[in-house]
């Protein structure tokens, strides 16, 4: 028998609670034995919640329980979730969270903390809701070496490009949709400025590359600036603006980790992933690309991969191999950005703006604004390269181009 | 120290040598200690090969070797391949297996007689190549009860039918180039007549749903007969043609596993699944649909997933919990095939094949034949309802469409 306690009642916290206790038969098999929720710890009250007799207010009760094996954390953000935490793992429970961001800037010291008293810190619901993609990344892709990871991390923006490639709608219309559905907060910078993506590659590109690597250090940019004019042009040339958080590993180790907005070229299948959905790809030098494909985020969604880190940690109790990575630091990641080849449009004619740019491509698009034009240049350029190829002119949209 | 044996040394066996014995590092890391190769079995000569010292042509050296904790199985077929996976399990090894055929014919004994000695029957590799699949279902999904698992599970048909759509070549035209390209055999038949998918449905329902479900069990369909038109309507509107493998749980418990090309709208994800890539989605009740997508063939791919098994194994020797079903039988399947909507084809105007089937959606196409008609049904119907409706009409196009 293992038993459980859940910190935080909110949306994701009951859907664990609703999964364990839905599935408690076909758990109890995939386990090797009952999992029991003996509490909840929450300062609000629930007077409606059928799981009334397990909340307890204050957290020493389930520190101080030796019968509580393992905690699931799903209260968010970095204050008191980040205390609980240590004082779970120190009081010898292994804890489970979806908390992106308590990963992001404290997974280092957790998952160490963890091995040091012999116990697990799991996080697969922390980077694309239950789609699976921890635990392929350090078991099934074990006989590779990683290379790349590119995704499309947040399903707000990703909703939101979608409906303006849609619609034709401008940035402010598909957000205020987005927010009448209920996929976007009423405050959406998390999501439209690249923090929630941004969090969730620096764990992916921990696990994969072997060092911590934070998100002060992943240059990151939103989609608050993308036209409808720069999903015309990307459109009609065969190509999606995706939001794209990369971690590739370059030839002397370090990691380029950046989060932006892409023209992704329609062949690619992450051009294919619309509306919420998320969708990781990973290279390896044996397997090559595969891609991951889901709901990055929603209630029941992100609680069967809190369950099934549950699930795993109550079957092999005794064994269960940490996930780890060293300590970061400033040269864990790439001294300079990584070149890309780039989306410019400028209010200029198309052979002086191929001039500037050193070649390129020059973009149709039906309903051309007089004067402007849009290239995607010849070479891969740093951002710094490019900025001197522009020199005095001031192009009115720049976008990264994914190859 | 972890020692292996690789038996059969074609493109797989001599890959996983590649990938063991060039990741050395790496694999010692993830395994918690070295895995040694150190013996390959074929009875051929290989004069050139870098591991020659390791060969022997003898299988009970390997069998009588109490070092060789996992053997390697890429042998396939199921003749000397299924005597010495027998041999091994019984001797106390684990067998990983890139071999679908032995697995899908044989992998209820096989797994049984695993655990009946203690050890682990793998076999990641069998379906999709690289790509996780088997282990997402099995530890990933674990806190859902799966429904339906719908996929593009051979990578040469996949090829052909795409060939086929953007060149709008006849099937043997594009067979004949996928032949040259080497993605097709010289005798074709297990790849386009669709028996290889259907291993792989088997594989995955057996796992997902408990209970053996066998190759002779599941109708099974090719691509022989889809013609350069039915891809133009498929096209005409907003579908492709892909041959798909489908097992979906029905209300009484028992399986609907069929093998047979559907019309797939653009919109669904497998659709963008393209050349010779698979994709695999799953549908569970808290998770919703996840998708796995990568080359599900190919040297370097397929050993990748079966060193990520032997990986598993000796990193959890003692304790690795067993991938297990019950026995099948003619109860385990549904006793009605599986009622969808339809694509028919047939010489005759648009007015009487609608009311033939009961209305429907009827197709335009540039370029129509004069009296030929195509049409969507409009109800979902099981292939001996569809038969009652057709009554005397002999049509030239029948097709499944996936909703």
């Amino acid at each position: 028998m293992t038993k459980t306690a859940i910190l935080g009642y909110g949306t994701v916290g009951s859907g664990v609670a609703e999964v364990l206790c839905g599935h408690e038969e076909s758990i109890a098999r995939k386990a090797d034995g009952p999992i029991q929720l003996k509490y909840i710890c929450d300062v609000r009250e629930f007077p409606d919640s059928p799981y009334q007799d397990r909340f307890v207010k204050d957290f020493s009760v389930i520190e101080n329980d030796p019968e509580v094996g393992i905690v699931v954390e799903t209260i968010g953000g970095t204050g008191v979730a980040l205390d609980f935490t240590r004082r779970a793992l120190k009081a010898g429970k292994s804890v489970v969270t979806s908390n992106k961001e308590l990963v992001a800037t404290h997974g280092y010291e957790l998952t160490h903390l963890a091995a040091e008293h012999g116990v697990c810190y799991l996080f697969e619901a922390s980077v694309g809701g239950g789609i699976p993609i921890i635990r392929p990344l350090t078991q099934c892709l074990a006989a590779n070496d990683l290379l790349e990871i590119t995704g499309i991390l947040n399903g707000t923006t990703n909703y939101i490009l979608t409906r303006m490639a849609r619609a034709g709608a401008p940035f402010a219309d598909a957000l205020k949709e987005a927010q009448a559905n209920g996929y976007a907060e009423r405050d959406p910078s998390a999501d439209v400025d690249g923090h929630d993506a941004c969090r969730k590659i620096c764990i992916l590109a921990s696990i994969a590359f072997g060092r911590h690597i934070y998100p002060d250090q992943v240059p990151t940019e939103g989609i608050r600036n993308i036209t409808p004019t720069d999903m015309d042009y990307a459109e009609q040339s065969g190509r999606k603006i995706k939001l794209l958080g990369r971690a590739v590993l370059q030839p002397d180790g370090t990691v380029s980790a950046y989060v932006c907005p892409h023209l992704v070229d329609m062949e690619n299948p992450l051009a294919g992933v619309e509306d919420v959905f998320n969708g990781i790809t990973v290279k390896g030098d044996a397997i090559g690309d595969v891609m991951f494909y889901g709901k990055g985020a929603g209630k029941l969604p992100t609680a069967s991969a809190v369950v099934a880190d549950v699930i795993d940690l109550a079957r092999n109790k005794e064994h269960r191999k940490a996930v780890l990575w060293e300590e970061g630091g400033p040269d864990a990641v790439s001294a300079h950005p990584m070149a890309t080849r780039w989306y410019v449009r400028a209010q200029t004619r198309p052979e002086d703006l191929r001039k500037t740019l050193g070649g390129g491509q020059v973009l149709a698009r039906r309903g051309i604004e007089y004067g402007e034009t849009a290239c995607i240049t010849a070479d891969s350029l740093t951002p710094e390269e490019l900025k001197q190829r522009l020199g005095a002119l001031q192009p009115l949209s720049v976008l990264r181009v994914l190859d």
